[in-house]
């Protein structure tokens, strides 16, 4: 397959893994985080998630765990990007993180297509 | 689902996830490492995915994103031992990952058959 | 140096990165999670410079890096330990947490009294 | 301090992270493996390192186990940048990856520098 996606999903990773890091240290300060404990889980998932599916595309074999890998990350995102939508809103940190899993689903979805089709 | 199948896979992914860390770098050290190269990649790519599945087990929480990354480890481990079982003859780092590997592989779908059972 | 002091060490470390992660989880989802926000920051933070020592001790050399990282790894699980203490007689998981924290520091000084001594 | 140098070493740890995980994945993969031994190990290192450091800078808290982690962090990259630009001249990889981790280590530098100053 083409380079050019896997590029595009390894930088939506890593800038979707600093977002969902920052943004989960964020919400356990807030003054409303009894409101954000799932929020919180999903972000922590998430950055784990997203941390081990992008080692996986850096190394560029296996297309089949790479493929199993992603959609787990897809999964993870929109997980994440679900609950932080809400809190959109009231928080920036929510906003930017929401915003960063929505692109990065979007990113591996796109290597996705590209493995299967 | 009973806790017991998940506390068995965490024992087992902290312990496979260890001996695939060490027997990467032991090949990566070893004078036939040109004939190892490929096992060395899915050894590293094992030990990422077992660290973020371990961590998302660990939390207890989102049964379907549980499922998928457990999918992919079952897959990691699998492809790990694949190819250490094959110099698990002259490398005992090799012999120790892929026993490590076949046992949480097993672990893993033992709570994927909790959870969908 | 006698190769006793980096298993042990490796066993605590494995421990102990199940029972933060575990830990701050379970923190995340309690009713006093206000009291608890700074706890869980350095659960978090435990985790991950555990897993990154961990491996580093895996691969089994340069002694520089090693120790560095080890004096990082200690602070990191007084660090924890020292929050989780507070809440240990509420908190199962914190009490685990905290026990799990001051074991593997005194493993981690043990390697360290190997490289230095 | 200033978040100024913080965001910087955060941007410069991602691209190090990257850069250091494909390096260490294509010395793998190299007919001249045999003399790639220990470049490899320490861009493994580097990238654990990397990845826990970035973390606890991003929770932003914590000043001392921040600082113990940051040193860490500055000698896997100087350690990863001295053997990769030995290799420089002959591999894309070790060249794009000892720019990165001798910038890595200037800004992580940077940090140290605000936080004792």
């Amino acid at each position: 397959m083409s380079s050019e996606p896997l590029a595009a999903a390894i930088d939506a990773m890593l800038e979707c893994e600093e977002a969902v890091t920052a943004c989960a240290a964020a919400m356990v300060t807030e003054d409303d985080v009894r409101a954000l404990q799932d929020a919180i889980i999903r972000d922590l998932n998430c950055a784990d998630v997203l941390a081990a599916t992008r080692r996986v595309v850096s190394r560029g074999s296996d297309a089949a765990l790479l493929s199993s890998q992603l959609e787990a990350c897809v999964l993870a995102c929109e997980h994440s990007a679900e609950l932080c939508a809400q809190h959109a809103g009231h928080h920036e940190h929510c906003r930017m993180c929401s915003n960063a899993t929505v692109r990065c689903a979007e990113a591996c979805r796109q290597v996705l297509r590209g493995l299967h089709g």
